[in-house]
């Protein structure tokens, strides 16, 4: 680090445990940012970026572990933490996992990192490698709040921080919650494209209007949590179910028309049959999620 | 309309069919702004809400065709549009068809109202009724741009205007598609709230997030469009499908987990799979529309 234009506040020296592609991303951040960084990784070529850089590399997981109190773990699924770090001295260490998994995986792995003497705190990437450093990117933490709070601002150098709860299952339920999400919408915007072959639609004309479309619509999301926490699917709904199972028919005979298989729409739309045959013409779709949850 | 704060310059005159939840509210965008308006409706009494606000009541669909150039029909579907004009004299009419149906209904209607002596536009509402005369909502019309052309202001009256082509079909394809990528988005936001129940996690903190990450998220659709039409999906591809199949395996533990069905996510992963099993791991999943067109 002889960068002389960096403040002279000494920055937190940490551990890296994992240098693929999330891994070397992260580490460059906190390198650039001038914390000392040890790293460690299972293929040990692979740390030749970041000790480039001026990492220092650690010949075991245990040496790395031994040499910094904040010790961050980015390796490829929650039965590679536990590998690596078998046999690492943990007691007095603050183990990060940035590592994606269940929320029972976070929750065992902080039983565990506990039982070893270390404090824990869960995170859930959200972003790729390209956008770490970049304004947009965050992670979801969960777990320990002291530990969230004593490293807030080194964990805040590689992407912006959203701590969710001191149950460390919780950064892991909402990462996958918005993954869920964004699949269901990839599901939709998948469909939609498939409609336009054949046809003299240019695809860039459409994204024009899928984009600021989907962006107006995914706002109901913050209607729907209200009705959920009120329980109250009916008053002042503006599109009944009963309204849009009756619209439901010109998306299939649309998909049908242009030769595309409904399979992407089909589940959603069987939902909303089932839930209005349960009863429910007047609720908005809000209460789709009440039937899902009990299928 | 004795509104003496109405401006002097005189507005086109037009005719309403159909005046059920969407008709009412677009008949009184029109009145508002003065716009001299006659309205049908197939029940007579459904016609009060507009009449006490100025609009003239015909006594049959003919009488409201004969009354002016521009007709404005918004019925139920396609064929009430049929059986409601069966009689009427078409001939130098503009038939402006907000009607929802799907691309082949709209270029059949327009053959047909031709054939009546009538020009012919059809339209896409997208909005529902308490968003007509706000900001936000609009209209995707396609058809004879001659007809958009002249009647473009008056059409803008109620919500903005997208006209989308000389076919008459792409209203409705773009309209339908629209549609189809929302309830692929409301598959994933219902799945994703449906993994909180039975947490502490309050659905308002998570749609906090969730709008936002949908917000970004979307934007990917221009990435699509732009490798769709150079039929590239590997260059630049950040998130491969192989690592999308991966981690795919993460959403349905936790739903597993949380006990909460995953048949609204399954046919979407089950096409990343197939897609991956066809030899294109190293594809952006953009290269999914490809085969959801050939099943
Ligand atoms: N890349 C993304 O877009 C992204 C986004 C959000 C979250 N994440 C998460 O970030 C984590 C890392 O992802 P990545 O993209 O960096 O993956 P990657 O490039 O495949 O790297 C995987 C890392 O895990 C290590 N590893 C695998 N099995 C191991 C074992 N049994 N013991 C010890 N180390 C092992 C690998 O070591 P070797 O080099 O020895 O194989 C490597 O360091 C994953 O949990 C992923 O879900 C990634
Ligand atoms: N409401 C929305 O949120 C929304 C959003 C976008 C698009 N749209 C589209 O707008 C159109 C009208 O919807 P809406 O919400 O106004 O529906 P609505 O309140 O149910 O009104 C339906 C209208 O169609 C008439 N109608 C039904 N069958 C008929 C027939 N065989 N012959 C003549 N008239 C007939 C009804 O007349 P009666 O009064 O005699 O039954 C009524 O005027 C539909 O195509 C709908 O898809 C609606």
């Amino acid at each position: 680090m002889t960068d002389t234009s960096l403040p002279s506040v000494p920055r937190t020296p940490l551990t890296l445990l994992g240098t693929g592609a999330m891994g070397t991303a992260l580490g460059r951040a906190w390198l650039a940012a001038g914390h000392p960084l040890t790293v460690w990784n299972r293929t040990p070529r692979r740390t030749a970026a970041l000790t480039a850089e001026g990492a220092v590399a650690a010949g075991s997981a245990a040496e790395a572990v031994a040499a910094n109190r904040l010790v961050v773990a980015c390796l490829l699924d929650d039965a590679s933490v536990g590998t690596a770090l078998e046999g690492a001295g943990l007691a007095g260490r603050d183990l990060v996992n940035l590592t994606t998994g269940t929320p029972a995986d976070a929750r065992a792995r902080r039983a565990w990192a506990e039982e070893r003497g270390a404090r824990f705190l869960d995170g859930g990437i959200m972003a790729v490698p390209p956008m770490i450093g970049a304004p947009g990117a965050f992670v979801l933490y969960s777990g320990d709040p002291e530990v969230f709070e004593e490293h807030r601002d080194t964990l805040a150098v590689p992407a912006g921080t959203e701590y969710v709860g001191a149950d460390a299952g919780h950064a892991a339920l909402y990462d996958v919650a918005l993954l869920s999400g964004m699949y269901g919408m990839f599901a939709g915007i998948t469909h939609a494209f498939a409609l336009l072959d054949g046809t003299d639609v240019a695809p860039g004309d459409f994204a024009a209007l899928l984009v600021p479309w989907l962006n107006a619509m995914a706002g109901s999301a913050h209607g729907t949590a209200e009705r959920l926490v009120s329980g109250d699917h009916t008053s002042g709904v503006v599109s009944t179910l009963e309204m849009q199972v009756a619209g439901a028919g010109t998306l299939l005979r649309t998909a049908a028309e242009q030769g595309v298989s409904a399979e992407l729409l089909v589940p959603f739309l069987d939902l909303m049959r089932h839930r209005l045959a349960d009863g429910h013409g007047e609720e908005d779709i809000s209460g789709l999620v009440e039937t899902l949850r009990t299928r």
